[in-house]
């Protein structure tokens, strides 16, 4: 499954509530950039991150080892600087091997828990 | 990244719930299209609503800058014409530069929130 | 935008909660399929519905008028036989014009609603 | 319809979660491939699951009878082992024939539950 997948990659409805209610970790609100790497060698992955009112931000580097998943939360995400939470942003995702993306947000500013995910963009 | 996206993109499921519940701003019922534009020039977007029962209304002009996002809630668009509340509507970007589009809803009108997100259709 | 879509889509999850809560016509649980024809003639669009355990049942014929959107609700459908509610389906639509389809459910089975969309998969 | 959809799909986020609110089965937290082989034979796929720290386990094999769909709940896979709850996965999907797949999370760890439905990436 080396082929599997793209190596470019697009979300551009990012946003972390800024506030949660219920048990962490599962239920603090956050937003995770899920990656495949189904093929047999490393990806190295690296991330931008745009915003509506300032300079873009990365690239933040992860590897996403042969035939594994990575699920990263993005309010987890330190080097070179945290992505501010209440702020829009979008997310490209490079890759030097093929993975496939998807993005999902859980909100739980609200007593219930809301979510959404949607296979990103690769283009 | 001046190739990244497409310059055309439609979402279908367009509607502006009525009422909300919860702390404003960000617990008001809305609809928000989040461009990104990775480019190093800035992309002149137009957008065109479409309805079930009267002619299309446009175009929304918006500017998306260089490396930049744009989340405009549709709600807050005025010029030609608001976007009624509690009534179907479709859009379609066209963009002078390639950018990638996301539609997302929340949903507050009852007491805890729902969401929806989805990559746009690009063809 | 007489070129503007495809001319078959296909939704997979489809299901109408058996029940709901809140205030009706907004609040019932269902599912809506959004059709976008912004091109200058009608569409004819026919649906067909496949399910676990019996024959597919259709056509179920549509006309969207150009440049015009249609939200359907699939509850909703009587000819040739309405869709029976809390049992899988899933759902072809064919036109003779292109166009862009979007599928969403409404769920409001508990007191707060849940809702999904995705643009659905043309091919 | 024996040429529609594809023969490989992904997705990324999987997810089943812990624990439940609301009467079973509908409200048990699960998630749920939905698949449809609109074609006139069957199709027999085949399912990977890929995990963030273990070895990939499959495959999982499933046949999808001409012109029916299969809702499959992951919870209720066991041949050649359940998926663990609160653990995140990736799943690949192969077939010997063209299928449409979407992947759909329900979500009642909270007292109302949340949804997200995706249409899977093929490529």
């Amino acid at each position: 499954m080396d082929d599997l997948g793209k190596t470019r990659w697009v979300f551009v409805d990012g946003y972390i509530p800024a506030w949660s209610n219920g048990p962490g970790p599962e239920m603090v609100s956050h937003e995770a950039i899920c990656v495949l790497n189904a093929g047999g060698q490393v990806a190295k992955v690296e991330l931008t991150v745009f915003f509506a009112d300032r300079d873009p931000v990365g690239p933040y580097r992860l590897d996403v080892p042969a035939r594994r998943t990575l699920h990263q939360r993005l309010n987890e995400l330190t080097d070179p600087a945290p992505i501010p939470p209440n702020l829009s942003y979008a997310c490209v995702l490079t890759s030097d091997r093929p993975v496939v993306v998807q993005h999902t947000r859980l909100d739980s500013r609200q007593a219930e828990n809301a979510i959404f995910s949607t296979i990103a963009y690769s283009g």
